[in-house]
């Protein structure tokens, strides 16, 4: 019998998304915890995760309610570090595939496309830059991805990690959610959505967001309800 | 027989030195071939690593000379992707261990320990921030250090992967090279070697520093010269 899993995680944060796709996935048990990132059980940081962030697990020890997590239990965390893992627990379905290629691929997927990609919309949303970057770091995606099917053909981690980036810029910018000018949301998802150029991108993201493992695990209101408090526009005054 | 490996590396360069010394615990055999990261050959860039940094590999394919790379071997590059790489290359000797949560525990000491560890070096000699920092990345590495021995006991990825940057900061620090005030790296070393707090850590710091792969890998002298030049100690005046 696998040991238990725990994993502690929040709906709006994309990190902890990653371990819990890969954890459904994996088809390993486990229970799912959700820590209030603004309102933080005061056992969290102690008990679970001395960083105070989620995603986190406790592994191992006794079947206890993930509110008074036992000692006995291994505390892991990091999203990078929790995907490799359920990879090493978990043989089938590999989560990784076994050649070592293949393997180095995936992690270079991994490493190249989450700070491009997660920085190009957050530049674009938070700080109102030129959503300029998005569709270049589009144009790497599509350059490391092969003609079908997945980051490395079958399904990995590698697809796990970028996964919850992809699918917040899409709420984000199809509500327009951002402290860009009004409506440029909208119109530079437009792009990504109707661009041949975009073609191979627009695929994949449909083949991720087809999978079972993210539609159970992605709720789109958390998202709009934290980001139309958190990325204000600013108001635009006439002067005479 | 094993793949060839040709690895792409700089003396300067810490990610590089990382996969440097994997190789060189992996006992796979492999062509090393310094890149003048001020003045690199034209082919690197189209026909190793697009974006043209170090380290990289050339794997597999046929034996050709490092300056001619075949486009039928696989380039790679990454140095996080290549000692994972070279870890699962290698079984014998292990660079990681088998048990998943060991395995874990070595991935969160590399991405914990290398930003904290190689922010706070190079807060202090590039912008000349206060060296408490370090002591307190000390302070995070000794928590997380067994009691004996390396990051998860055996020697793994996870001590090559932190390594080059503890040297870095003995060379910088010991010959005083910082734009931090004269005499400051020296004393900051100084604690860091004889305060009784700090004993875990210098314990590991010379595990790590004797070990062949370490030795046969570290150019002090290239990291003396060119630290001097880049970063320059204002020039303090005295005014009348
Ligand atoms: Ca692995």
């Amino acid at each position: 019998m696998p040991e238990q899993i725990t994993l502690y995680t929040a709906k709006i944060c994309p990190w902890a998304h990653r371990a819990e796709i890969t954890l459904e996935e994996s088809g390993l048990p486990y229970k799912r915890y959700e820590i209030d990132l603004k309102n933080k059980p005061e056992w969290y940081a102690p008990k679970v995760n001395p960083a105070s962030k989620v995603p986190a697990i406790a592994y191992g020890g006794p079947d206890v309610s993930p509110d008074t997590p036992s000692p006995e239990s291994q505390k892991i965390a990091e999203s990078g570090v929790l995907i490799e893992l359920f990879a090493d627990l978990s043989s089938s379905p590999a989560l990784l595939p076994t050649d070592p290629v293949a393997r180095a691929r995936a992690r270079f997927f991994i490493e190249t496309v989450t700070p491009l990609f997660a920085g190009a919309y957050r530049g674009f949303i938070a700080r109102g830059e030129d959503p300029q970057a998005i569709f270049k770091a589009v144009e790497v995606i599509q350059g490391l991805l092969p003609a079908e099917g997945y980051a490395v053909g079958q399904w990995s981690i590698a697809d796990a990690a970028v996964t919850p980036f992809f699918a917040r810029a899409e709420v984000a910018l199809t509500n327009d959610l951002g402290v860009y000018e009004e409506g440029k949301g909208k119109a530079t998802w437009a792009v990504l959505e109707t661009d041949p150029k975009y073609a191979r991108f627009r695929k994949y993201l449909h083949d991720l967001k087809s999978r079972d493992s993210f539609k159970k695990t992605f709720h789109p209101e958390v998202i709009i309800n934290s980001y139309s408090k958190q990325y204000v526009r600013p108001v635009v005054q006439a002067h005479a």
